[in-house]
């Protein structure tokens, strides 16, 4: 549990300052169904008009929520009226008593907000396999429901406080926030991120929620967030295991809208400078989020290049990041590149040994299959010692001809990461 | 480096007393090379008439090594004088110096027992990255081609010595013997190996040989090794981290013939026992291998059945002897099986939910999706203790009535593993 664990030596400074986005309202409570002395509920409640995009776990093993997220998207057709996220406890592999839990909690919300309940979005982390009682759930939710009603119009709420809410092993809550043209007006991206351990992202990952008062319909929502979610929480690992209850929403209140003809596609040129601050809000948390690794001391940015397209980039990116040999080679600020060699010949794709090249730092490793022949580990080991560790990789795909590349935001693998998770139950 | 770390708790009490194996004649040197104080060189060399079977890695940066034993397996079809192996120096990612370097102690070889250099099987073991030097390999082969000449027919050698010569970060050495039917005569298997980091195999594994002294044509004895490769070496992780240099070998030096008609399947009636004997032996090695994971502190074996085919179990078993999680949740003695379920989830197998049932240790603990109503966890708890931790995980795919099965075993995640990968280069 987060108490336990000293705050990631990769943690920003301070969580950043997060303006109001128009036509959200949020607040947390205190329910203490596993934790004590700390909030651990979030519910939001969004204006009417609002809507929400959705990519999820793609483990074959969704927890109660993700099932429930998922039905929404499809029958509500991307309209949300409020979202409800408890931690602690991820009611996940809880059977049909962790289904009805899961109705349980969104009727509530739908009650207290006057609202279908196909427009409301849950979300749950922590322990699996253990039952959630919704009834201290709905009670925070009634607790906070006319509050947020009041002031769901122009919206409001405590950021950092909702991004605390939702941490489970995280080690310092994540936040970001942009603004940016739509139109002729400014509108607001702010987007809050949890997860620490069990981040191996595939398809989405973790629970990350976006909001904009930007409006965008939800086919051009839902575009937008799988592109950038690719770039981004989709291109991070910690260790290789990938969650039952990842969750990513975006949600779009509709407050400030488009002068012209109705948005049919992301290449509307109208989208381009909103599109770029998604992503770059995306890569935000995602790094963030990597930042958090349960354990970590140093983090590593894996560029590969050379690949046969960006989708292999992408799976040799991963296969690196996520080797425990790479891992604790970093860890122990040790230069030993012929791990990165092993990952990428065991990542199963089209690379060309002799043609590789390999620098760390900014230094040249390896050129053409072999160690340059001037290599001197000195200012490589100079480098290993400081705490953001750069890789990049020409896998040589094509005779070195190839185009594919990606990049990857990885942990390394420490004591730190065994003492968390071999010596209590997270 | 071997030196530094404790043996592992799950070593045999003793080496098993190999026997010889007529037509087989090894011995070892000290080159220094790498290590001081120990042999690090076997040399064997074979009588005439001995043919050879191959599997290697499937990894793309594949050792100077492992290219040499591919293209004499092919071009010699079959047929082996003598076999080198070198440990402290993996000769892997190391160029033209490197292709070099190996054919000149293929050559060395050639030359010490006249016969032709595409007789010769080389394998190399340890940092990859660096060149070798084949004088002093060159050296040590001279030194002990007389000896073995001179006992080749009969066979003789000490194969604890010879399995002790190829260690790294190996523990304790690594061997197994078996003697079976085969015709009218009794035959012998005798295998060795080496492996303790880096050990994920994908098609061979690891450094493995086994040598006997049946006759069988080297088609069928190619068909018998994949066979049996299948759940033996391809059955075991440590770190999901697959080597450049895996290479099995299986040596039949042809000394006791089969009466009748040539051998020219393997499901002729008369290698029964023999293929049933190759496939425990090979079992028991690679048991052996798991067992002298690197920091390992419990095995676990993991049952997997109903799943979509034997093919699928497979990749399920290593989802969950791979994952972090699932590793060091062992190691911390927590039955937390919700991290197998995440295991199993994240497969990306055919697999359903809600017919997952799970047992540790003979204990039921889910069953149809969610934990079964009287879980207790103490009698799990107890099982959690010892050193042999037991996993059985149907999955349920076709609705539950899915056949597919498979057996690995895998060791699990500790401090120890970190310390020994983090601290210094192995």
């Amino acid at each position: 549990m987060a108490a336990s664990s000293p705050i990631s030596p990769l943690a920003p400074k301070k969580f950043p300052k997060l303006p109001t986005v128009e036509g959200v309202s949020l607040a947390t409570y205190a329910t203490g169904s596993r934790y004590q002395g700390r909030d651990d509920l979030l519910v939001a409640h969004f204006a009417a008009g609002t809507n929400v995009a959705g990519v999820f776990t793609v483990s074959k093993m969704p927890s109660a929520a993700v099932d429930i997220c998922r039905q929404n998207l499809a029958s509500a057709k991307g309209k949300a009226s409020a979202l409800v996220v408890n931690a602690g406890i991820a009611n996940a592999f809880t059977g049909k008593a962790g289904a009805k839990a899961a109705a349980a909690t969104a009727q509530a919300a739908a009650q207290a907000f006057s609202c279908p309940q196909e427009h409301v979005f849950v979300a749950s982390t922590g322990v699996i396999g253990e039952d959630l009682d919704p009834a201290p759930l709905a009670a925070g939710i009634d607790y906070l429901a006319t509050q947020l009603s009041q002031n769901v119009s122009a919206g409001g709420g405590d950021y950092q406080a909702a991004a605390a809410s939702i941490m489970t092993t995280d080690t310092f809550a994540k936040g970001a926030t942009r603004s940016v043209k739509f139109g002729k007006q400014e509108v607001r991206l702010n987007a809050i991120v949890k997860g620490s351990g069990m981040i191996a992202p595939d398809m989405a990952t973790l629970l990350a929620f976006v909001f904009t008062d930007a409006a965008i319909p939800p086919s051009v929502l839902q575009k937008l967030l799988v592109e950038s979610n690719a770039t981004s929480l989709n291109s991070i690992t910690v260790d290789s295991d990938t969650s039952t209850s990842d969750t990513c929403l975006l949600f779009a209140t509709g407050r400030k809208k488009l002068d012209g003809p109705a948005l049919r596609s992301v290449e509307d040129k109208r989208l381009k400078a909103f599109r770029a601050a998604l992503h770059d809000i995306m890569q935000d948390i995602a790094v963030q989020t990597a930042s958090d690794g349960e354990g970590i001391s140093k983090l590593m940015t894996i560029d590969v290049t050379g690949a046969e397209d960006d989708a292999a980039a992408r799976r040799i990116g991963l296969a690196i990041g996520n080797s425990p040999l790479v891992k604790t080679a970093i860890a122990g600020e040790d230069a030993n590149w012929g791990r990165i060699v092993m990952a990428v010949g065991k990542s199963g794709e089209w690379v060309e040994r002799d043609h590789l090249a390999i620098d760390i730092g900014g230094h040249k490793v390896a050129r053409r299959g072999r160690a340059v022949a001037d290599y001197k580990e000195a200012p490589v080991a100079r480098h290993m010692k400081g705490r953001s560790i750069h890789i990049a990789v020409n896998v040589g795909a094509h005779a070195g001809k190839g185009r594919g590349r990606a990049r990857i935001w990885a942990s390394d693998l420490t004591h730190g990461y065994i003492s968390i998770n071999a010596d209590y139950r997270s």
